[in-house]
C-alpha cells in the first residue's frame, strides 16, 4: 500500500445518501432553536478551547454507551467531528512510520487511507464467517482496527467467542484494538452483541462511535471512548487540530438526545431498516438469484457477491442510468487488483415502495452489462 | 522549542470570551431555521465527502474576500473548522521534520504549537514597529507565518512598504508566506490595508480567514485561500481528517452572509470596538499611566507593557479576584524565559459602561500585587 494513496483515491461512496423522509427535522429544529435561546447561547458561543459540552457527554454516557454495555466516565470520552476525525486523531497519536496497523480486508477505505497516510506498514487482514479472522498476520500488528458490530462492508456481526479470542490475543501480546462501532445505533436490537469495548477489562480497546447514521452525516458528530490518558492526549491534539467540534451543534445534539428524540428515531430507523432489508433480500432472490447476499439484523446495507467475472464498476454505471445507485465493492479491498464482482447496496435511504422496482431495474442493468457465463433470469 | 510542548502547554486564553449582547442571535436563529427547511436540508444532510457548501463559498468570495482585495475562484477556497484547522491542515501538508518555519515572536501560541508538533525547526522571528521585521533569521525559513492585519498580540498593522518587501523577499528566495487574517472583519475600515494576499501575484501567499471574531468562536468557521493545487491537496487531507465542516452550519453561515446580517454585524462590532477601545485607552492613561498601550483601529484588544519587573501572571490572578480578566502576555513569547511584564486586554466583550470601573479595578490589583520600583498613581 503506497502511503500517499489517499491523495489519488477516488471516493465514489453513495452510502451517505439519506432519505429525507427519515430525517428527524422537527425534533432537530426544536433542539436547534432551544440551543439558540439566550441562556443556552452563553454556554456555547465562546471558545471552549479544548472542552466539550457537558450535557452532550452525559447523554452519550447514558443514552448511547450504556446500551452498548460501555460505562465510561466523562474524562474517558472526547467528542469529534464525526467518526472520521476520531480515527484520524487516534492515528495521529498512535501511528508513526514504524507502527504496523492491521485493517480489515475488505474494510472501510478511509480507515485504510488514514492509516496509510501515517505508516507504510498497513496490513490487510482476512475475514471469515465470524468477521476479522485470527490469522497469522495479526501478530505483526501493533494496532488492529475492526468493525465487529456490522463489519464494513460485509455486515458480519462478530460472535462473542471471536470477540473474546481477539481480546485475549490483544492482552497476551500487549496490543490495542480500535473498535469502529459506526452503526451502533441502528444495529441495536434486543439480541445485539454488546460492544467489544464492554468486554474490555484492561483498557486496550479504543472505541469510536458516531451519530452520522442516525442524526445525519452532514452534522458530523462522533466520539472516542478510551483510557483517560489517551483521551487527555487526544484532547490536546484536537485543540491544535480545530479546538473543538462546533459547540452549537454539540448543544443541539445534547438536547436532541436528552429529549428522547434520538431514542424515537432509533426505533423508527430500526423498523425501516428491518422492513426495507427484508424487501431488498426478497427482491434480490427473485430478480438476481445468482447473487449472494450478506446483511444483518439492523444493518442498513447488503453486501452483494455477483458471479465470477461480473464487473460491478460497469454495472454501477448502467444501474445509475436506470436510477439505481450501488457502490462498486472494489474500493473496500486493499490490494492493487481488487475483485470486481462485489457491490454494496445501501437501503436505509430507499423508500419502501420503490425497492421492488429498483431491484428489478438493477437486474435489468446487470443483463444489459452482460456476462455470457452467468445465467440471468 | 521542544516539539511536544503542545501537550503540556497551558492555555489561559480569555480572548474568546464573548459579550452576549453583541451576539447576532436573531439573525443566526432565522438562518438556522431556514437551513432546517425541507428544501435546504436535502442539500446538507447527506455526507458531502470532501465538498463544501457552494453558497458559502460564493458568499466568502463576494462578502469577505472582495473587501480584502482578494479575488479567488471557488477551487482556490476551502472551508475549515475555524482558522485553527486551517493552520493545522497547512502544517500537515507543508511542514515535516526537515522544514523550517518562522513564526512571530511574540505571536499566536497555538500557531507556534501546531508548527512545533510537526518540526523541531520553528524559528521565532522578531517584530519591529511595522510588525514582522526583515531580520536575518528570515532566510532560514521555508515558510513564514504572520498576522499583518493586526499583529497578534501587539496589534501592529503592517504598512504597505513592509508587505511589499516581504513579498519581494519571498519571491526572490522562493518561499511561502502564510497570512493569518484572523481579525479581518472587525478590523476592516475605509483606511484598512488590503490583505497581503491581495498583493500576491505569484501564488506564494496562503491566506487564512475566520468568522470566529464576528459570528461566534463556538461555531468554528474558517477558510483557506491558496493556489488551487494546494487547495486540492488540503481538500483530500481534510476528507481524511473529518470529511467536511458540519454542513448545517455551513448553510446557516451562508444564509447569514447572503442576507446581509454579517455586514450589519460588522458595522456594529466596528463601532463597539472603536468606542470601547477609546474608553479603555483613556482609562488606562488615567489609572495606569506607566503602562504602554498598543492597539489599532478596529482591533478588539490592547497589548499592554507594564514597567520592568512587573509580573502579569500574579496581576492576572489578583485582577480576576476583582472581576477583571486579562491574559498574561508570556504565553505569546517563544522562549523558555518569556518576559512577564506584558498582558493582553480584550475589550470586545466588555460592556461600555463597565470599562472605566474595570480599568480602575485593574489598577487596584496592580497596586495590590505591588512592585516597589514602579510609581503607581
Amino acid at each position: 500500500m503506497k502511503p500517499r494513496d489517499w491523495q489519488r483515491y477516488p471516493y465514489p461512496f453513495l452510502y451517505g445518501q439519506i432519505d429525507p423522509s427519515m430525517l428527524p427535522i422537527p425534533g432537530w429544529r426544536e433542539c436547534s432553536l432551544q440551543a439558540l435561546s439566550g441562556s443556552e447561547v452563553r454556554g456555547w458561543a465562546g471558545d471552549l478551547i479544548d472542552g466539550d459540552d457537558a450535557l452532550l457527554i452525559e447523554q452519550i454516557q447514558t443514552r448511547l454507551l450504556a446500551r452498548r454495555g460501555v460505562f465510561a466516565s466523562a474524562d474517558e470520552i472526547l467528542v469529534t467531528v464525526g467518526a472520521q476525525q476520531a480515527l484520524f486523531l487516534i492515528a495521529t497519536l498512535l501511528v508513526g512510520p514504524a507502527t504496523t496497523v492491521g485493517v480489515e480486508d475488505p474494510g472501510y477505505p478511509d480507515a485504510r487511507n488514514i492509516m496509510a497516510a501515517r505508516t507504510p506498514s498497513v496490513v490487510a487482514l482476512p475475514l471469515d464467517a465470524s468477521g476479522l479472522a485470527l490469522s497469522p498476520g495479526l501478530d505483526a500488528c501493533d494496532y488492529v482496527l475492526l468493525t465487529p458490530s456490522h463489519q464494513c462492508p460485509t455486515n458480519t456481526t462478530m460472535p462473542l467467542g471471536r470477540r473474546e479470542a481477539l481480546l485475549a490475543w490483544a492482552q497476551a501480546r500487549d496490543r490495542v484494538l480500535i473498535e469502529d462501532d459506526y452503526e451502533l445505533e441502528i444495529g441495536l436490537e434486543g439480541r445485539a452483541q454488546p460492544a467489544l469495548k464492554s468486554l474490555d477489562r484492561s483498557g486496550r480497546v479504543v472505541y469510536v462511535g458516531s451519530l452520522s447514521k442516525t442524526l445525519a452525516p452532514g452534522i458530523r458528530m462522533g466520539y472516542i471512548v478510551a483510557h483517560r490518558d489517551l483521551i487527555r492526549e487526544a484532547r490536546a491534539m484536537r485543540r491544535l487540530m480545530l479546538r473543538h467540534p462546533p459547540a452549537n451543534n454539540q448543544r443541539s445534539a445534547a438536547l436532541f438526545l436528552a429529549m428522547g428524540y434520538h431514542d424515537a428515531l432509533l426505533r423508527r430507523l430500526r423498523q425501516a431498516c428491518a422492513e426495507r432489508g427484508a424487501l431488498v433480500v426478497a427482491a434480490l432472490e427473485r430478480h438476481l438469484p445468482d447473487v449472494a447476499v450478506s446483511t444483518a439484523p439492523g444493518a442498513s446495507s447488503c453486501w452483494l457477491r455477483f458471479p465470477d467475472g461480473a464487473d460491478t464498476r460497469a454495472l454501477a454505471v448502467a444501474a445509475e442510468r436506470a436510477g439505481v445507485l450501488i457502490e462498486p465493492g472494489d474500493v473496500f479491498f486493499a490490494g492493487d487488483r481488487p475483485p470486481r464482482q462485489y457491490a454494496r447496496l445501501g437501503f436505509a435511504s430507499i423508500a419502501t415502495d420503490r425497492i421492488a422496482a429498483g431491484i428489478a431495474a438493477l437486474a435489468g442493468a446487470f443483463r444489459e452489462v452482460g456476462m455470457s457465463s452467468v445465467r440471468v433470469p
